[in-house]
């Protein structure tokens, strides 16, 4: 059992960084089980199909993210300084993809909506419901922020898809131009957005 | 020689389409020549590869778009009433697109940025061309409004580029929940991005 279950872990980091580094489409299952050091035979013993093994790979990922956007975005720091963290650990992140494979390779999710969202259905649905737990998250910190008068920003739900949507926008820039740099303005817009009401102590503060 | 390029212009259109509807790894040389009715030798007469068709793909489709942005950019309405208008026309663009093929096909160079930047250089430069002259396309304006004194924005290039980025990051999500109403926060977002000065009166002047 032991060696089994590994194998299902092997084909799935295999098939994540073969999508973030190619994309979808272009990837066959000889090529995964390959990368992942498996027989081409075990891949239909846990996965009915390159559908199933996508829809996987983004529920994995989705679990490592969601805990990570929970441990900042549920502290105790105050809401802006934790939206801040937010940022500066999604560069953090695309910083560290950069090092280690030469290139950023953006968000997933982002990347698949692009690329999939029009052809399958499931995996269209799968991505929805991850992007609405992000803005749920972000949400969540804005309503605490606008309660405490620190922004101004009227409707809190489209608030968060904005800065969501200006996550997505410039990730998307960043793997673009191969440049974490492009991350740096996310927090200036992000305030701007929300309509903080005092930018600048905010910034400093954080 | 008329038969002949009715020829590189049915590839080209049918190529366009083949990518908006399923991306570029996806496609190969010989379904893009059955959908567009040409004869399969004929695509190496007019394109050396698939790169050299993606590339022409995007030539053209940035020809067109430039001049839709231009007309609408450097007209002579207000500056803050132009950058209305062209969000007008991009939610206008999508919204008839999903009604000619049932979904949100997106933006064809956002698409491919998040598909191919990484697999080819000569895509990724091509698109960094493009992005950058959207965004001095957009920041010419911005510069206008600013000298008018209507927005506050320290930094007109960087709040180009955080205008162009939001406006990728919602079509994006305009395509992956196939609504294009999830275009309609572009301008209350522009202008916070801008740091208008009165932006009730600059939506309702719009």
């Amino acid at each position: 059992m032991g060696r089994t279950s590994d194998a299902r872990e092997k084909i799935l980091s295999a098939a994540q960084s073969l999508i973030e580094l190619r994309g979808y489409s272009a990837l066959g299952v000889a090529e995964i089980c390959k990368a992942a050091g498996v027989p081409k035979g075990s891949f239909y013993y846990f996965f009915e199909s390159k559908e199933a093994l996508a829809l996987a790979v983004l529920d994995e990922h989705w679990d490592t993210q969601k805990s990570a956007w929970a441990r900042v975005l549920n502290s105790d720091e105050e809401p802006l300084r934790r939206l801040y963290r937010l940022f500066e650990e999604t560069e953090a992140g695309q910083r560290a993809g950069q090092q280690s494979c030469g290139t950023v390779s953006g968000c997933l999710f982002g990347n698949l909506s692009l690329e999939m969202s029009n052809h399958t259905e499931p995996i269209r649905t799968r991505l929805q419901e991850i992007f609405d737990a992000q803005v749920e998250m972000v949400e969540s910190v804005i309503t605490e922020a606008r309660a405490r008068e620190e922004v101004t920003t009227p409707d809190t739900r489209e608030a968060a898809r904005a800065v969501v949507a200006q996550l997505e926008g410039q990730v998307l820039f960043a793997k673009l131009y191969n440049n974490t740099r492009r991350l740096s303005p996310l927090w200036a817009n992000c305030l701007a957005l929300l309509g903080a009401r005092a930018p600048q102590e905010a910034v400093a503060g954080a």
